[in-house]
């Protein structure tokens, strides 16, 4: 996989793609993540990317020239599944749409700053909008970070251990259990025998019925889905 | 405000917190982010920071000791308002979390990594558990700086213009209206008249209007909310 970046603040993203996960998937040769400084399309000796915005108000909007410049420039090295764009507007992402992502071959991401991006530019060249939640951040790029962290991590070979981002929150529409490693015992507070026991079968369904119980507590409304596919496996023992 | 951070990557997070709106808000002296290596209160030559999960099963835990350690450390300097642990399953982040965070003075986050800390941590020293959406990330870290980022920005004086945030999406329970700038035309596509007129209360009508159908069209969950409002305040215009 692929990701090309756009930014007007391209150096925020350095470090959070040059460690942990990220890192490994690059090394591996298993996805590459490049970051572009929109000020590098810019014209004019101001290398102006952002103007204010038509009608009044506060906060700037970035222009659609130097953007379509860009992201021009970008198509013709290759062709991407989808141009994003990073905006709370946007629908929503969720562990469904980074495992959808994850099959992709190339994509870019392009991060709005200050107010946004010229509403034109969503127009003519974006194919999927998304949001990480209902906040508003100073610009697109912690976002795309996270969008490129949940989605790579689900290639295949990126994990060390295939089973770990399988058993994830989400993955089933359930919360993950509680973990606990050592000591068994910290000033007086203990992990629960039946993980000490060794009896796997006993372990598993310890975990299922705590993952049930925390997604009931915590998101009930993961539940219904969750229910559904409850009966789904059960029918499918019969 | 004064932001502590506890990572095993904490490099990771060093170009988010030295760019941007975080960079000028420490340089205003409005809030400080520090990061705190997990690694520097392991005990042992390895400096382990996390083991096999008891009960088996793929993926590391993080362990309570080193965690203990650094919490106790960091609490000798201040009071911490929240201890915040970043997780799947913890409450769900938007921006009325972010306002109610931005009048804080200290918060300690906590960052996950592997399969996320020993259970013991959460019950013993976590304050409140916060997730950024239905997804799961490599680690707590580019969560982390969701969070921090979108609750500095709050904090007054950080942004240049007060008013910008005021009016970003959320903040009334309505998404953010389209926004425009120079050029007028391109390649054929015109900004709309009403904007260009000059006429201030002609902008700000389709500006509301604009807002309204982009919330109906695009998260008419929020709309419940945005009626009760405006019935709030026509009650309060009679």
């Amino acid at each position: 996989m692929h990701i090309d970046i756009i930014s007007v603040v391209p150096d925020l993203l350095a470090s959070p793609f040059s460690h942990s996960i990220l890192k490994r998937a690059e090394d591996k040769g298993i996805a590459t993540v490049r970051t572009h400084n929109l000020r590098d399309y810019a014209t004019g000796k101001q290398k102006q990317v952002d103007d204010y915005a038509f009608g009044g108000g506060a906060g700037m909007v970035m222009m659609i020239e130097p953007i379509a410049r860009c992201i021009e420039s970008l198509r013709k090295d290759r062709e991407y599944d989808e141009i994003i764009y990073m905006t709370p507007d946007g629908e929503k992402f969720d562990q469904g749409m980074a495992n959808s992502l994850s099959l992709k071959k190339n994509l870019l991401i392009l991060c709005g700053h200050y107010k946004g991006v010229d509403e034109r530019v969503r127009e003519k060249f974006i194919t999927k909008e998304i949001s990480i939640g209902d906040f508003v951040l100073s610009g697109g790029e912690i976002a795309a970070a996270v969008v490129a962290d949940a989605v790579i991590r689900l290639i295949p070979g990126v994990l060390n251990d295939e089973t770990s981002a399988l058993t994830d929150s989400f993955q089933d529409d359930l919360l993950a259990p509680p973990v606990y490693t050592r000591p068994s015992e910290y000033e007086g507070m203990k992990v629960p025998d039946v993980l000490l026991s060794g009896h796997e079968a006993r372990i598993n369904e310890w975990r299922f019925e705590a993952s049930v119980r925390r997604t009931r507590e915590r998101r009930p409304d993961l539940m219904e889905k969750s229910d559904s596919h409850t009966e789904d496996s059960e029918s499918k023992n019969n």
